[in-house]
């Protein structure tokens, strides 16, 4: 009975047209759904284990409840100028937002710089994934977004206000692969209580509060209470940044947008039903301030110059934002993506639910 | 002997008169010299007090020692679409900075987004100052800026590669007084060190650290070696993310401009020379995006939300970014800025070096 492996390792296509076919299962046009699939392996295949197939039990609790359409398409709403509107018709936030970056990058192209919003939408994956969209095409990318439920605590308060609103922040370099930031603005996500609570370990002081907001470093209570702070953890630690920084991307993506503030909504008496979650994208065009290839060599001399630093263990080089993502990725590429035979089991549930074929029967 | 006052209250206009008629006599254009007062008397009246008038002694040992020029203007150098690069010509930021977020206010109303580039500057005072000149036309505003002087160690590093590099955000309000970030991207700023010195306490763990990149406690230490953490100060509490944002912002302002990114510079051999700081101006047009008037009425009530929050203490209500620098404004407005005794001596020696009349001689 305990001869199976603990994990099984999947092929990223595999995983992509698995995630695929389901979503078309549930509903999802074509297009949409290997939009979906696309930004859903990217998590996977970079580590970012939070983001992709792990949300699916979700999305299908979402859609199931009526609070998730899977069938809608996105509308653009305003187009003028260097911006531009989409509406996400209360689907999820990948093929809206991958459509929403292309625009800006094509606005960034014309103008310098493109602006892109999305309302009317849900939860979009890694924000990572829409920033490199830019880089890939040689453009700066920024993405943020609010999230549906509030987990960051603000400093001195009681009670989340701020979801862990993402910023993720991209740009190409010449011979060496992209920056690529893509951080929540709470100090650690509810990922990383979980891996405690499994590995039995205490969490540091700082990462989450109780209800009278002292830090708590018992795994499974700061799960139960799940009040997460802002980057910066401690108010001793300038929490009050990284509450300004969630802040800063609840205004770029709710309030710009037209989106809901989640606390707002829910003390409406509303929060049981859909949700409208915003986001915002801009690119920039480095050509038009520096000439053909010069910021991308500026940037490679950059991220060399960084990597370069005096580590204080020599065995563990100084990185820059995207090289653990990117070391993550080459590893999966080749050897295929760890999932957790729990989750297998669970898509093959969810796979069986809907009539879908299951296609990580014995991967990879 | 010790019966004058140690401080002195100066009113606003008598410190901005001050500062305009001692860059006149340092040789710095009328129009210059009160642009740039302008901004230091914005920092001074607001609490910013590392960047007022405290910077005058640097900016006048820079400017002996032929490291900055003040007699300069700046060159708009490029400017198509919805962007624009200037050229600080090795003088103070303060100037360019202004003339180059005016010309992203224009660009954003024309475009909804507009963006300017500044390189060849140096110290451009309080970020939060050029957000704020976009929120006060009605729009979003965001700078970032880089720093002469690297003082953030790399996560797993153990000398410093970026400046404190701050990030600023504003957004209007409809009835209520703007948003307004304005942060360091470390754990704190040197002027934080220098207060708990004076007043004999030790440091938190995080905020400084010595050059094995161990926490140091003692102030005096810690000034000695300046090695700064970035904001999430240690890396169990995600100091990586600091350590990303801040590399974002040499990225924006640095890399994007075609200034000169500070360690490599000065691995040239060249650091004792000019600098080349550069700095990113972004300003977006909300009513490309909501009805008139919508976006401030959704600001509010998001302000207003979060300034409710359940207070751990409630005699201290959870504060909105900007909320502290405008209290402390709406005080020193009325009261007068309270300067040290020892700075008053050290402006008028200034004043009596380059002929200036002193003008804070028993103020308000």
């Amino acid at each position: 009975m305990n001869s199976r492996p603990p994990v099984i390792l999947v092929q990223t296509e595999r995983l992509r047209g698995q995630i695929a076919d389901l979503f078309k299962a549930w509903g999802m046009s074509e297009r949409a759904a290997h939009i979906t699939a696309d930004v859903m392996a990217y998590a996977d295949t970079h580590g970012i284990d939070s983001h992709g197939v792990l949300m699916l039990p979700l999305y299908d609790e979402l859609r199931q409840d009526g609070r998730l359409r899977l069938s809608v398409e996105p509308k653009l709403v305003r187009d003028r100028g260097a911006t531009c509107l989409w509406d996400g018709s209360g689907g999820l936030g990948h093929h809206p937002s991958k459509l929403a970056m292309e625009m800006a990058i094509k606005k960034a192209r014309t103008f310098g710089i493109g602006m892109a919003s999305v309302r009317g939408s849900q939860h979009y994956g890694a924000a990572g994934a829409y920033a490199m969209q830019a880089a890939q095409e040689g453009l700066l990318g920024l993405s943020t977004s609010a999230v549906y439920r509030p987990g960051i605590v603000p400093t001195g308060g009681l009670i989340p206000m701020l979801g862990t609103n993402p910023i993720a922040f991209a740009a190409p370099g010449k011979t060496q692969p992209p920056f690529c930031l893509d951080m929540a603005t709470s100090t650690v996500a509810v990922g990383k209580l979980k891996l405690a609570k499994l590995r039995g370990q205490q969490l540091p002081s700082g990462w989450s509060v109780d209800r009278e907001g002292q830090p708590i470093t018992d795994p499974k209570r700061a799960l139960d209470i799940r009040h997460l702070t802002p980057l910066g953890a401690l108010p001793e630690l300038s929490s009050h940044k990284g509450y300004g920084l969630a802040t800063m991307v609840e205004i770029l993506s709710t309030v710009l947008s037209g989106a809901w503030f989640a606390p707002l909504h829910h003390a409406m008496g509303s929060g049981e039903g859909m949700s409208n979650v915003g986001h915002f994208f801009m690119a920039i065009d480095p050509t038009f301030m520096r000439e053909e290839g010069a910021f991308e060599a500026d940037l490679d001399a950059v991220a060399s110059a960084l990597r370069s630093t005096p580590a204080i263990d020599k065995a563990v080089p100084v990185q820059v934002a995207g090289d653990p993502e990117r070391i993550q990725a080459a590893r999966r590429k080749k050897e295929g993506i760890p999932l957790p035979l729990e989750m297998v089991t669970m898509i093959e549930k969810l796979c069986r639910a809907s009539g879908c074929s299951f296609l990580l029967d014995g991967a990879s």
